[in-house]
């Protein structure tokens, strides 16, 4: 049974985590408001966090839940090349009335443990939010942030017919597929899982956004005014977030993507085959990669790769899009299918 | 059975309600992130609206609920004397595991409608968020705003031993204890209470944040920089949220309050006759009203009183603060006890 009984004890909890100053906060938790001081220029996101629908408690650690309540915000901002500068934080906290769903004061100590490791990565502020007790347990992370240096916001539209696609991720294969790899097997088989797929795992359970790399393409985009750069992030797998890409760009209605085997991970090929799927299909319906989806123009393809490497990204070429309609996968038509929470 | 299935269905009802445009919004919703054009200086405030924690499906409509999610938000940028600018949602939709909690289209309807009227009272822009199912009903919505004109933001802070403590509402009435007579009602007797109850029902299902209110506090501290304005709204009772505004002060421990009965409600004050209570402490135990409460050097009161009836608000002088401990109600110790989601 926890002690933490009362909203000042989780307040405390929170002060030991995280601190209240920062440049951009003027006047941080304590009041019903903070106050910023902010850029002219300014990118803000929300999203949920929620148990059973986002996380298991069975293979969730404490501190992996609080990292990943805030990494899949931060990627939002990185998703816009913008440099994160604070969050607000609504958490919601199991009431017990839906199973054991008691914990002990250690648990929210790890949790806002691993969600202060990742502010301080990117020295983001919390500046403030609410607690309940609810019938669920979860977050609902607000992150902002402004421009790096003056570089323009990046968006989801501005790809035009003949643009090339690509993924922008951290290793030499394809940022695609290895977070759901982890997740069937996290389903399947519980914690123990890590011990057959262990990068798959842990890129369902702590994915980290790739804030640099965002920043990168938008310098670029700022130094080279045709470099068309669309841009944003890869939550729901290919199959859906592809056409939401090209849905906002300028008459381009698909796509044509090439993606060998031998660009995949090697854990994500392994469970095709060992499930009887085809590889590239599994990596394209995959989410949760929370990798970078976007186009440009052909011509920047070079500079953008160079770029990139500087920061220690990789960028993969996927294919090129069009204004025929319909997304060819290794020559053969996909339908756009994906994680959608409400027909799921 | 509701046919909204799917998240572009919820998002179609969205976009029927809220416009995607607004001076202060650079893009709106549909990319990953929003982009804001921002003051220098902004305000922002996070609040969590969950089902059974803060509202009962037995008793609110889904007008009321989008209304009240958002409303109890906006209070917080008025306690900043601030204008509010825009928010972003965080939707929980009941997964219907929990109980009969499917809707139908119309409700979600209702609630957007709701949640608009009032979004368009004070103008401010829906910018994005979240939908999921989850094993609750709830909204987390986090707002922002900007300087009025130029007069700085509001805070808590800065109450001393001798200033004058107020309430701001908007009938001759202290507004303190109408909203928590609502809510005892409603559980009592559900719907029908608002035929006893009218007012008291009204204050706890529509609150009215005072926005207006708070930007002319914000004006006048601005033009008499000796009027030390503290402020912040009632949203937990003067009977823990007085301890906190004393608290943040410099050097006040306590207070001494004169509430006569005539200066409350008569709803307020019919409930306590009816159930055996004191008028005042029940008054002063009362949360929800989503008044503002604050503090000022004594010379501003008159100049404070003029100014706030100027915008049709009126001041209610509710004694003095001081710093020997304790707070007295009509010459009689009160402990702070008030609503902790936590110990409750």
């Amino acid at each position: 049974m926890s002690t933490m009984t009362s909203e000042d004890a989780f307040l405390a909890c929170i002060d030991r985590h995280f601190s209240n100053t920062h440049p951009h906060v003027l006047r941080g938790r304590g009041d019903d408001c903070c106050e910023l001081s902010c850029p002219s220029r300014m990118t803000l996101s929300t999203d949920l966090f929620m148990q059973d629908a986002h996380f298991r408690l069975s293979y969730f650690s404490a501190s992996d839940i609080g990292h990943k309540a805030l990494a899949v915000n931060i990627s939002d901002i990185a998703a816009a090349g913008a440099t994160p500068l604070g969050f607000s934080l609504g958490l919601m906290i199991p009431d017990g009335t839906t199973g054991a769903q008691h914990f002990a004061d250690s648990y929210w100590d790890d949790l806002f443990a691993g969600m202060a490791a990742l502010a301080d990565t990117f020295n983001v502020a919390l500046t403030g939010g609410d607690l309940t007790r609810a019938g669920t347990f979860g977050l609902c992370v607000t992150v902002w942030g402004g421009p790096h240096y003056d570089a323009p916001f990046l968006r989801r539209s501005g790809c035009k017919a003949g643009d090339a696609l690509f993924l922008v991720g951290q290793t030499e294969y394809a940022p695609a597929g290895l977070a759901r790899t982890g997740l069937l097997e996290l389903e399947a088989r519980g914690a123990s899982a890590a011990d057959c797929y262990p990068e798959a795992v842990q890129a369902h359970l702590r994915p980290v956004p790739l804030v640099h790399a965002g920043q990168c393409l938008a310098a670029f985009q700022q130094q080279h005014s045709d470099a068309r750069i669309a841009l944003m992030d890869l939550s729901d797998g290919l199959a859906r977030d592809l056409p939401r890409l090209l849905a906002a760009g300028k008459g381009t209605t698909g796509a044509s993507l090439i993606l060998p085997d031998a660009m995949l991970h090697p854990e994500v090929r392994r469970w095709a085959t060992a499930n009887g799927h085809n590889a590239a299909m599994h990596a394209f319906s995959g989410g949760e990669d929370y990798a970078l989806l976007g186009s440009c123009a052909p011509e920047a393809v070079n500079g953008l790769t160079t770029a990139l490497e500087k920061t220690g990204h990789r960028l993969t070429l996927l294919g090129t899009a069009h204004g025929d309609g319909g997304i060819l996968l290794n020559g053969v038509p996909v339908t756009a299918k994906g994680f959608d929470h409400f027909s799921a």
